[in-house]
């Protein structure tokens, strides 16, 4: 395939061809600049009023089979459940979302905080917890000073209830590869959205 | 015992005497308006200048063997792992901290947020998940909701690690009821702090 796919956040556009990724700012990208067929998915309400009568833009979230999923679900977290079949997907971001499919159908998640946003949130909290997590420390034991606490308090409820889950464990998102330290069987696959996104494609069912 | 028991926090003092405990604002209450001993742990260091010259108010923290513990643990954490020679001791408050007590040696522990604080910082990820939790979720099964994907991915995650770290398990603090439900093994003890206290001062090591 030689089509653009692009997934739309908030503050970036990040675009997928020839297995080749490229980020741009939301603000200052042209959809203008973009000739060819764009497969895409948007979280942005803003972007898609800029796109919405360009003929070579094609909104994938209208390609999903909703009922599988459920309404209020992220559409970027519906892309890396498609590109699974079998497994527990794991996507690490602002949020961390956790989800299961077994034999193509979806078994539900949860939404957990993300390592920045909880390292907020000790913060906010109190100013003796006002400190960077420790991504050195053994998740095996129990913690004897503040910063390790805080770390083990925050991963091994996560890295626990992942791996109760069963296998496969696939990790993407921007602190994908930080967390699958912790989960020894954990596969790393960073362009996982975008697998999603070919998948759904291929298969070419148009709601 | 007749002695007083006090627990001094950042806004309020909560006094002990003979089973009943009473909860005094910090703001309002009068440290001269008490004649007997009391012995107590304090985190507000405010207060602390109030009563540092009076006689009958008696600091715990001095009696505390700091080896067995860390620095910068806080007092109140401390004294809820005095009360339990074996066990796992869950106190939920703004904060929740979870330790491990083994033959009255401390084995770690480490720090969750608080429900609240959890919620809040949910809530200012994105709009799309400033919801409640819904406390009636089956932990057991994965979300196909918002608001249960949030409250598995706060829940989940700790109590699979709480109960990975063995038995008897202790739950107290505000939010220790809550807790408890989805703890089958657990014991509710409100007072521990207290009990704690009162262990110390039975044993009588004044360093």
């Amino acid at each position: 395939m030689s089509m653009i796919l692009g997934d739309i956040g908030n503050t970036s556009v990040d675009l997928y061809l020839n297995g080749k990724r490229t980020k741009f700012s939301v603000a200052r990208f042209d959809p203008l600049s973009l000739s060819g067929e764009i497969y895409y998915v948007s979280v942005n309400s803003a972007f898609n009023k800029r796109i919405v009568t360009l003929e070579n833009w094609y909104d994938l979230s209208k390609w999903i089979d909703w009922d599988k999923y459920y309404p209020t679900m992220g559409i970027d977290r519906i892309m890396v459940c498609e590109a699974v079949d079998d497994g527990v997907i794991v996507d690490a971001g602002s949020a961390i979302t956790v989800d299961v499919m077994r034999g193509g159908v979806y078994h539900g998640g949860f939404i957990a905080l993300g390592v920045r946003a909880a390292q907020e949130a000790y913060a906010l909290l109190s100013p003796a917890l006002d400190m960077s997590f420790n991504f050195e420390v053994d998740l095996a034991k129990m913690a004897k000073n503040t910063p390790d606490a805080l770390t083990v308090g925050f991963l091994a409820p996560l890295i626990c209830k992942i791996e109760s889950l069963g296998k496969p464990v696939y990790v993407t998102g921007g602190d994908g590869r930080l967390l699958s330290r912790f989960i020894p069987e954990a596969v790393v696959v960073e362009d996982l959205i975008f697998q999603g996104m070919k998948k759904l494609i291929e298969k070419g069912v148009k709601c």
